[in-house]
């Protein structure tokens, strides 16, 4: 196969077929293709498209590339959840131990912070002695044992990925929805998993700030685990303002012990239900979205949940005592307020500058190779819809350093539009579902 | 200035500014800009467009990558034609004598065969001892001496378009009728000329197939041009059908002969003799276009030019005496007759196919490396529109190897239409003028 020529009938539109595709990702991963082949291609199908079936046979190459586990032993479906990240989005450390403590396996493969979003590998090693780095025996002993494990990314998981996602980030090729969705979902479906939701977010503090970019992604996501054998629906989920009121890695801890105990903020408590719901109905533990998130609650009230994690943390080598005692989490020598200069009603927040101030507080990374500090952070205490009077905090800041502090505070203080008119409507939390919905998958059972 | 952002920028069909692609030129020429960047951003230049300015800019960065040509002690403007390439196309062995005998100069860096198409340093090296080798000291003196002289591209001349198009030719990106813009006029200029008239080629034997293209190539080109200061115009010229009737090396010079003694075929004569008229008036030599077609003809009744392509092969160590005895040019071992085999009227001929023919005798190369047998090639009898009679020769095919023969016929064979009824209409030779026409250039001299 000539790959001049299989970059050439992508540059003119063609659709590329199966094997064409498996051999450009097996070339690259092996270095018999060159990189300069490989960026030539990427831009002609970032300006190009793909496919659906194409996007499915990228997926697939790219998830052969290397290991994928399988979890055969396990006496019921394993599910998981993706977000495509945003601004105080802790979710995962929510209902990892709801969907476990229900009942199904929650094999849980996670990333770091990127730009100004968290990751939720940042967020469990700000516990004291919580260890990520498991091996694969370790991550099926944790999973068998507990129903759920949360562990970063392996050398052996789509090394594809991690070629071409290097590779797209120097070549001006990070944006197609298309090698988006791959990437991602190459990724998931290596963890062995038999259903999958998606939550992908949509607003000023997500990567897909358009409705309709989310929307797409979401289709392409959905269509191509489909494409692949699994069950998947997507969630479009608003990230116009921070999830709940915590951004910043400890603090977001602390914030998820407390929705795990029934409390915390309506928002985050209400996406958790939400997709632990969906995890139970794509996992087939339930018939209907209603039966779901009436399992979710009952983790929560019982306190079945809020143990699992316990057993979680402990497993995972984590002081699990922070679930009794959060202020076992590192704290923060400072704190400064950010107080409102005007009376009104909070009608927009920059979401995309709360989660750059939390970085430039040192609380996540501007390069790859920076340490994260896990104490520092925000509690934003007045959110879209809002009343504030003159004077009135609206948000805490949590930092380590002065100077650090003198670079995110502007961007809080400008991050928040004061008004004077109440917010007739305000943006729901989920925008629109994509996929399979409660009744067609329930009729299957 | 981030690579990355540049190639972001043109993706997403901004335009960049003169400085910002000098910065891409540059750095990619002297190795501190990865392929794999330059190659994402050549395809997005191929996918979005170039506006003109931009177009201007990396022309000019390409142009100063390397030497540029100058040659202030000629008493006379200098003057060149470039061809897109075709099959039979050899008026620039004509043109040079007629244009120098003229009373300009012709610095001419002409290029080897590429694809179906013949290259004009290829023809030059069937006549015996000619050197296209020259020094620029050389090349300068013969200049000065006889008024035009013909070389091959030195590695000092556009090292930027050499590495670009290496690049290009791996990585899909030849077609972009931008990115051959600018490698095709950014050797042109650096040869030092006040103006440059080009031929562009249209149809099946040309690499512009449409007439569309063509005239969109052609309008690039001279608008790049006069942005860098010369006086450019461009002709639309037919390549449906061979120009002339030889094809291969020395046969074509064989031909170019004629036509210098005032014979050979109509059509090579009229185009040799419309390019040169154009390149009379845009070298201000005359006035008028008929004023240049008046003075070319007058060198080729005069015997001027013939004696200048003499004065020229002997200058640059060729064996002169084939101008009297063409026979001492390279000879085919054998000849072989292509037959109709049927009566009616030649209504087309794929063009392309009797280029093809005469590579795969060895008359061109199919890889860079293969060496070229100047003696093989094609005389064709019947031309478009030309009556025949079953069993009357086609073509003459001169060879030096049965096997590459056999490769050879069946492409000259399937390559004639022989319909019962004659056209009607025939293609014109030019099809169209783009730039400077010669009122108005007559009026501002």
């Amino acid at each position: 196969m000539l790959v001049t020529e299989l970059i050439r009938r992508k540059r003119d539109g063609a659709e590329l077929q199966r094997a064409e595709i498996e051999f450009l990702v097996n070339g690259y991963t092996r270095d018999s293709i060159p990189d300069y082949q490989v960026s030539a291609w990427l831009m002609a199908v970032l300006l190009r498209g793909m496919t659906r079936a194409e996007l499915a046979a990228l997926t697939e190459s790219m998830l052969n590339s290397g290991e994928v586990l399988g979890f055969p032993e396990l006496p019921a479906p394993k599910v998981d959840k993706h977000s495509t990240g945003g601004v105080g989005d802790k979710t995962s450390l929510i209902i990892a131990p709801i969907v476990a403590a229900g009942g199904l396996f929650v094999p849980m493969i996670s990333g770091r912070g990127l730009g100004h979003t968290g990751g939720t590998l940042d967020k469990l090693e700000s516990i004291p002695g919580f260890n990520v780095n498991l091996s694969v025996a370790d991550f099926r002993r944790v999973l068998a044992q507990c129903g759920a494990g949360l562990i970063g990314q392996t050398a052996e998981i789509a090394p594809a990925d991690k070629k071409l996602y290097a590779l797209r980030d120097v070549t001006g090729t990070v944006e197609s929805p298309y090698l988006i969705c791959a990437s991602i979902m190459s990724k998931k479906l290596a963890e062995g998993i038999d259903a999958l939701v998606l939550d992908v977010k949509t607003g000023s503090g997500a990567f897909m700030k358009s409705e309709k970019d989310a929307v797409f992604l979401a289709e392409l996501m959905v269509e191509t685990g489909q494409r692949l054998g699994k069950r998947v629906s997507a969630l479009i989920t608003d990230m116009d303002q921070p999830l709940g009121r915590a951004v910043g890695n400890a603090l977001e801890v602390a914030e998820c012990i407390e929705v795990l105990e029934g409390r915390g903020p309506a928002d985050l408590r209400e996406l958790s239900l939400v997709l632990s719901a969906w995890m139970f109905l794509l996992g087939k533990r339930v018939n209907t979205i209603e039966e779901g998130r009436e399992l979710a609650e009952k983790m929560i009230v019982s306190g079945k949940a809020r143990e699992k994690f316990r057993e979680m943390i402990r497993l995972q080598s984590g002081n699990a005592h922070v679930i009794d005692n959060p202020a076992l989490l590192p704290q923060a020598a400072y704190r400064a307020e950010v107080k409102s200069t005007a009376s009104g009603f909070v009608t927009a927040m920059m979401c995309e500058q709360f989660g750059t101030a939390c970085v430039l507080l040192g609380g996540g990374r501007a390069k790859k190779e920076d340490s994260v500090d896990p104490a520092v952070g925000l509690m934003v205490h007045k959110k879209v819809g809002d009343r504030v009077t003159a004077g009135e905090a609206l948000c805490t800041v949590y930092y380590n350093s002065s100077e650090r502090l003198a670079a995110a505070l502007p961007l809080i203080e400008q991050g928040y539009t004061i008004g004077t008119v109440a917010l007739l409507h305000s943006r729901p939390l989920v925008h629109r579902i994509i996929g399979d919905t409660d009744g067609g998958l329930a009729r299957s059972v």
